[in-house]
């Protein structure tokens, strides 16, 4: 007869496997030069910047993409609460990452960045609204599918990517990098767009579809430019062994420059400028400048095999 | 001495940002040409269409995609539960809709006509699940890696899609197309394919790996057919200044014929036919009709050399 | 004059709806051979699978991955809080996928295997913190423009992808399937990077932005590899009418050797070897074997056409 | 050998037992002739009302009892912001409660009579407000322990018990009375305080301590009163043998005019008056008028015995 | 100048007070003699014996307890579907108490009582809604004011207190002692009525207002019992030091007669029978049998003093 | 025809609200003296407050108190963790009470006294959980009905009321008053005992039923005490006309000597002593000494009458 409770879980050895996980931090921190300081070293938090991220986002379209059962009438009164509760999160998350990039630097002063910081952030709302307008615009007018704005607000995926880019931008252009990227990857985690928070793009930018387009950090692109799904802006790599590892900053992404469309695929590499109003067709691919006006597609290749490879 | 409590954020300027965003709202409606009906147009929501979309997976696999504590003998109980309530939620939201569409349509009409629609959908639902029961089939059989059909509803992102598109194909069939779109962009997120709610797609569809897969409005799919990841079922854009925007709804997508295979990262552009039982190839590019029983691959092209360009 | 509430919706066909709907269950479950077993056989859930990954990310890297407010001083009794926890949720997983596996064996012998399993990987915790360790410097190196190792782990997809995918082949190595499934498919979702548990995976490994990334079952990845967004590493497909199911389990995905990479967009498929040190370009198709220290590249195609097709 | 999962709970009769449970309900709702008619009637609900409340109280008292991280900046935004969407919410159980009372009435009429009284409800808060804070400052001044203002409104249950009671009687004045009840039973559950929203109380009211209070619905309550735990102000009760029921609404409970203190555990019983500045000591049974400036108390009885029985 | 970062909280000595609240833990089960065998000792918990309650409510008074959005032809399914679910979480917390009670008891055995209890409990559940109904009407009786019989499911904590005793006491019959009394406890929070779950109670029981309510364990109510607040129904205590503990078990709680009337505040203490149609005055001492028919009521003293004392 | 949606509310005078109110807040500030520093004073909060208590009553009683699937192998973790996290929390709740008693001490100096008393606290615990065993033993050994002492810590009030209680007593101490009174009053609210922060209680203190009972800021009771529901230990009051205000902090509340039990309803009040051992039977009013070893006992008064008044 078994006394024994058979549900019950044998017990686990967590004091072994505790005290062997902390010898492997302890070895980590100590090559990584951070034993001595780590305990006072918080970074910005994911679900903190989402936060943020998410009360902006109905801040800046109330009516679309705030609570459902908004009113008209309640607008400003729900812009305000959520702006007040958003800048008090985010000037915490601020403070943070300036105390990592800064830990000499004193208290007082770190507080005083970072709310200068928050305040002049908040002050740049109305101007990322309306360059946002332009971009729903350009959606609109880009997709002769949509049916009104209201459609792109609530169901473009492209249009999410420029929210958080545009909001992303900002705090790298401040020094923000780990910010910066934790909203540049929330975008890319629910839309599969990839845009680093350092590129700069210009008004009426539309991505259709999106999933897999990558945009580089030093990448710049024009006014009104359309990008579909899968378009590369990347870097040329070079092998390290060779050449070293790249300065990090130095211009290595293309130029894009106003009035272009990337047709899906199209890998466009390096500092090479792809000119005004060119039509790059789909799964290009391009290392070096394109003329203003161009229209540049892929050779089509075509024949019937018995060993046909594909990839499954 | 200092008095202040340094933790303390400065005031922020809210009244201000909050005065200017309103300008910019007002702006923009004005441009829209809403200013003066916006408080009375509230659109589908989608925490409330994810609720349903979520309640709807419950109600067609009870046992696989509901509760983890369900047991079979609740079944019925748990389905009829979440049917009421799904469908309770779901008819405000095609009420939403049917308002914006029809802003003058007496209310007891658009109210007649939610419940008209949401209880043809309910009756729907059986048909569904017989339909979704061949997909499963088909990915079990597609995938020779497939243990067994519970790895395939559990595991598969690819039945993920399907299931979202064809509930969200009836919401645009019946012309609530925010709601449908709001249905295929959370199938997106999700699993990183983009099905338009208005493409028809035959039984035992399906799609292995699937991120990147994008699928037109007036694509058409026949009995059998199998997708990989990053297949293109596009349209062929012309450059807007010469040709003007493209007619909505004419179909300008591909017609894929039953038992078609189309490998990884395969673009298919226009309203071309790919014949029954025809193969193509990975990254293959095609533009033009393929005849019944082709196989059609890319040319491969491999060269050594020392400048190497890749899209880094 | 209307008594009746304009706000009720009419009554749903509950009724008949979850009739038809059991019938539909009913003859699935015929056709499966299953309707006799079923209300005993429940499998792994999503919601707990996930607890547990989310769980062991905070285990694994405390200050990173764990609460935001946790301090050093707390991190070892946050682990072992977490570990016991997470411990108790798996083993309760483990138990249900090994009585789908051997429905026959004795309920006290199923306990006994799970809890021997979950010790095990248990204690297999530390070496796996010491691998991703590894990891977290090949990103680090691997892109010039991160800033820190902290970069990494809080923004990094790919480092994401990895962790999961470590965690998840220990579960496949030991034949527990559907719970390896389910979390290479959470780190599928989030990351759009599609590594399958099955795959081997030396030290060293990183991918970077990773959207649209698929490395199969069999593929064998060696040291300090890296892998750049929409990589496959598949297998060669034949036609099924020709050549039958392909067997389960058989080598079929790429063997990768080490210090290897493969560039954007990169198709290489089939039971192949690239030789050490190869650097693959961007966009290149690949099915045969590579030497060691080869560089392939696409031939790059140009051509300015009136007629472009393009996948919109 | 046993097959069976030990974990696996028996089936439940869950069938019959809801067969059965219908029956009851059927059985019911004939006798209290509701079988036709219950399908349309809902009632308010307390989640909702509950959500009314606490949004109230933090619209009355923002930096007191609204969120803990507001500040004096955000306090207009969180007020209108909170208050609009309390007023949403009310209206729909207020036309819940319009409907069920006069369920003949039209849709429209009670959409209009439920806009009224909200909006009119509104309007009075500022008032209400006022009142309360003359409520705050009697319990400053009643309780010469409480060391400041912001100590009663964080932790006295007299103030929160006033502040249901004020906004209860609102809705009990305009006939909303199972609104009213939802309320006083919140505070009652609470606090312990059951005040009925009919009674009728002036300004600066304070109750100490409070558990066991019970104020009747016709108790007339005049300025500065001041209640100890455990005072009862109810109504003479009759055997109903003998007299029958009481006339609903005919007043029955006492009225206490101002400047009158009553100590814990008296009970004052029937339409009795209590004259301006009496004091009515401890555990004192009053059935009978009190005139102004009396001093009642309860004479002491003190035994020693073998025998002392006692309540445990 | 200072470097350390101000809003840090100072490390706490959390490893010497973890190892001295071991050591009182420690010491304390070595007292209670159970150091050997607590980690296979758990206990039934509040949070789910809570659920269950608040799903039988539900269960029970679908269209009044239930989800405020419960349309009427929903109702079997949700009662179907709350019972299954708060069955299995029943059945875990019975086996947990049973396996207290006797820990060495086969598993299965443990199991089978169990199960066995449960299905016993799930068919009692439509007799006990016939009573609580009885319930319902006693009070809609017993209280003029009262408006309709929903004001009292929704109002009225007396009902509340008897939903909870009615279900507490079947498990108290059957010996599962620790769910009975949390049952109990979680009323008692609730409403300040303090019914043992032992206490017998017949039909058409009444509370009205119920604060400070206490019901013995052996207690015996008879039907068209009607209580106030602060009645007491205890036992007669009698000094330790000469008589020792009572017997647990034996019945010293009052028997009240059918028909009875016992008015607040009155204490009623030993195993002394009130006879039927009994009214008992508010206030009221009694220790002592009262025939049938009696009215009781307490002498009232009135007396106007310089001295007053009373209780704050 | 009406083309004005039916379900739309009309908009609120949320404008207008706001604005009246924000005039009453600033008229009550103003005559607070508040109206310049308000923005920078906040309080403890009671959120906060209530997560530290819950987390501190699982840390002092994990396998009782703590999560209902602790193991015994990870209470150690759990302690620890928890311990931690509500340290973290309690030292911002501890720096706001202390920067608004103080508001012109230093920051810096208030960050010293938060952490000085925080870490106070912590070491304080293992005997505060000493002494907590000593009053579940006075319990268990109090009510003869308690079957285990895991009954009592999971189904006593009076013990619950005593733990927040023990806890509230620190902070009262060290002056941080608000802080205590909210975990005074959490107490109240949950159990019906109302015990003030301030009441000095010794070892082996038992409540039984609990409801409505009152302990005053300057009672002073024994070891071995036990209470029933109802009794109050309170202050005389004397007319506030004749005397002015009673000096805060000066002894007003009964001193209880050991070893004394007062039953239910007892009502004891001012600077009195109730000697050692003497048992106060229930009802008794009591306002003067009472010596060592006496038996108190209420005279019984009964008497059938026609004229029966009584408190509903």
């Amino acid at each position: 007869m078994s006394e024994k409770n058979h549900n019950e879980p044998s017990p686990w050895p967590l004091d072994s496997v505790v005290t062997e996980l902390r010898q492997v931090r302890h070895e980590w921190r100590e090559r990584q030069g951070r034993e001595t300081d780590l305990g006072t070293r918080e970074l910005p938090a994911h679900r903190h910047i989402h936060e943020v991220i998410d009360a902006l986002c109905g801040i800046l379209f109330p009516m679309r993409l705030g609570p459902s059962d908004l009113k008209k009438e309640s607008e400003d009164f729900y812009v305000g609460h959520q702006l007040g509760h958003a800048l008090n999160i985010l000037v915490t998350q601020v403070r943070l990452e300036l105390s990592c990039q800064q830990p000499r630097l004193e208290s007082q002063a770190q507080d005083r960045k970072a709310n200068e910081f928050v305040r002049r952030f908040a002050t740049m709302l109305p101007a990322l609204r309306r360059q946002l307008d332009q971009d729903v615009i350009a959606a609109y007018r880009g997709d002769p599918a949509a049916s009104s704005v209201d459609e792109i607000l609530l169901c473009y995926p492209g249009l999410l990517a420029i929210i958080h880019h545009r909001i992303a931008n900002v705090f790298y252009v401040e020094g923000l990098r780990i910010i910066a990227r934790i909203i540049a990857e929330k975008a890319h985690s629910v839309t599969g767009i990839d845009i680093h928070p350092g590129a700069t793009i210009g008004s009426h930018f539309f991505i259709d579809h999106g999933t897999g387009v990558v945009v580089g950090e030093t990448a710049v692109i024009g006014e009104r430019v359309r990008l579909y799904q899968a378009v590369t802006l990347g870097a040329v790599r070079f092998d390290e062994d060779d050449q070293g590892a790249l300065t990090k900053g130095e211009p290595r992404h293309p130029i894009v420059e106003d009035d272009v469309v990337i047709y899906a695929g199209a890998t466009i590499l390096g500092r090479i400028t792809i000119g005004r109003g060119a039509v790059i067709g789909g799964n290009v691919w391009l290392t070096r400048d394109v003329p203003p006006g161009s229209r540049i597609t892929q050779a089509v290749l075509r024949q019937s095999v018995d060993d046909h490879p594909s990839g499954g």
